[in-house]
């Protein structure tokens, strides 16, 4: 195939759509969630066998909305459209690709800023906390509302890939393919030391209100801010900072400010992005997001035997790091493979070299997407 | 020497001393503090030919307390006590050592909690803007004090390495040795960003009322806890931490709480890091002295030319770093000896194998201190 030649392009308009469950689901916690709404939306066609259909799991602070544009709003571009579309990596061409809020989120699913059923009131920091097995449950019943029997595919980067990677350990029958991207089998004392610094700026900023800040008409914006400015931190490179921003101050005479207004570009970018998802993220999803990361650990229930826990898998695995990744170093998923390879299983790793840190799951990385391309295309639907 | 049979031991009961200076200090903002104290302690004895004097830079959150204990108070113990005392690496036999909160500090000298001379009441935020230069010039006006012509040694770690340094630099005829050890020849966009989200946290804590706290008899105790806590991570490295708490969860259930009180050790040890740090420390200090880290930058005025920079210089350096600094990487300690290479000055280096990341050099790693020692033996008084 003359991939050069190929035409790629766009979903083009897209449409986001909802599906409501009502049997309860029971979490991992133990609490259950009486009924619930999945947010997702559709790309591509699903085939007479079904047998075509890709699921796409959101990371931290994604969503439902992966490709396309939503009519009318030039700028809202789905945030993983450089690799869904025609002739694009998740070829719309080939696959029916299904991108979905996970439960907790606050992009419509079911979430702390969505009804409780039981109370009519808002869920806030009521909301049951959630886990990535719970997620594979609920993203279950999603295809079963497809009537899709198994993914040809699940993929997904970061906490996406921890998504992939449960699939393919609790519901074996139920993925052919498991594309763990930018993961770890488990977070380290530093993982989770950032994301515990990341809640108590949340937790503590005075208009978090214990978590109901929606009735007091207000939220922990300041907490938000800061967790976001942090986590963007560790999703770049210190070479990539280095080579954007570097020590490049915004005021034009070169010297220093002496106070504490922003001084380097880099803290203009920080504050910028800090204030604009403080402006449209609800902090009770951030916070369990961050909690699902901390508790993702498949080898716990097997004395820390990773290959134990994958056991079951009869997925064929792909699994991708980036080489400046420092939040979920190569080494981490290597982890994934040797466990993989102790267990005899179909495993491909590539580690792709990139300037940008963990965020590179995100780019358009030419030899990441001929990676993608390359073993998507071998998958006989 | 044998180094195996000499008795080593601490200096014992200490005392604080304080000296004051009345003629204005001139800042590298344009700034002018009319008047100012210094808060030092010594240990040893200055020599006749005031020949074998040592000056003790701190880092970040360090002061004048470097070794020894306060009568009464067994838990006084200095910040650096391992290296300081009779046949420890800075020799009280053999040097006179001098530990100095700098300028800006909250443990005594003048800064934002100490009595502005002109107005008379507290600083606060109206305390000036203070660099590595400034404290060097600071410095200076306590050698003086002691009649000090020049130092046998200038040594510091982290932004304490930066001052000993810029002595080499600015007062290249009073220095003879610096010990410049875990530091940088200026920060990465990255340590910047760390220092940002930290400032931001205290700027944005409702407490610090545009750092006029003390008037209204509270602090941003919230901001300087996160601040802290961040800090704190990027100290230790993140192997040590995997070792020391991995994901070793406080409830013996060795089960998840599924909330949000301490579920990790490695969360309840910063929050108490967070905590006490909080408790203590001032917070306008704390934003000074994140401020003097960022624009410590030596080579700017020579058009990024570090070797240029340090021309002037005429000590003799040693400079060392740990492995599992990421902080301070040794490849930055790298840049600082290889202009000095290139200038054809007097450095040696060590790459200290150490697992305890950036902290490594608040602590007593016996190939560590057998270097400081080889080198500072070897030093004619």
């Amino acid at each position: 195939m003359d991939l050069d030649n190929k035409k790629t392009g766009s979903v083009g308009i897209v449409e986001a759509q909802r599906a409501h469950f009502d049997t309860p689901l029971e979490l991992r916690s133990g609490a259950v969630v009486p009924a619930f709404d999945l947010v997702y939306e559709t790309y591509g066609t699903l085939n007479a066998a079904k047998s075509n259909a890709i699921l796409v799991c959101h990371a931290l602070s994604g969503h439902h909305h992966v490709a396309g544009l939503y009519a009318g709003q030039p700028k809202s571009l789905g945030w993983w459209d450089n690799i869904v579309g025609p002739g694009r990596p998740l070829d719309t061409d080939r696959f029916f690709i299904v991108g979905v809020n996970n439960l907790g989120g606050c992009h419509g699913s079911s979430g702390p800023c969505s009804l409780n059923p039981i109370s009519g009131q808002l869920w806030g920091a009521d909301f049951p906390m959630v886990t990535v097995p719970d997620w594979v449950k609920a993203q279950a019943r999603l295809a079963d509302h497809f009537g899709i029997d198994s993914w040809a595919v699940v993929i997904g980067g970061s906490l996406g890939g921890m998504q992939a990677l449960q699939w393919s350990i609790d519901l074996p029958q139920r993925v052919r393919h498991a594309l763990v991207i930018a993961a770890a089998p488990k977070l380290t004392a530093q993982n989770i030391a950032f994301n515990d610094v990341a809640r108590q700026a949340i937790l503590t900023d005075p208009d978090f209100h214990g978590g109901h800040f929606y009735q007091h008409h207000t939220a922990p914006r300041r907490g938000l801010r800061l967790a976001r400015m942090l986590g963007h931190i560790t999703y770049l490179s210190d070479d990539q900072m280095g080579e954007k921003f570097g020590r490049v101050m915004r005021n034009d005479s070169g010297d220093y400010n002496f106070g504490y207004e922003v001084e380097f570009e880099i803290e203009s970018y920080l504050r910028a992005q800090g204030d604009k998802f403080a402006g449209f993220f609800d902090a009770n999803t951030y916070l369990l997001m961050t909690k699902a990361l901390d508790y993702f650990d498949p080898a716990q229930a097997y004395d820390d035997d990773l290959a134990a826990a994958l056991k079951p898998a009869q997925a064929g695995f792909l699994v991708v790091s980036f080489t400046t990744d420092w939040r979920f170093a190569p080494s981490r998923s290597r982890e994934i493979v040797n466990a993989l390879l102790k267990n005899d299983q179909n495993v491909s790793y590539a580690e792709v070299t990139s300037n940008y840190g963990h965020d590179s799951f995100l780019l358009a990385i030419p030899h990441y997407h001929a990676i993608l391309s390359a073993y998507l295309e071998r998958i006989r639907l």
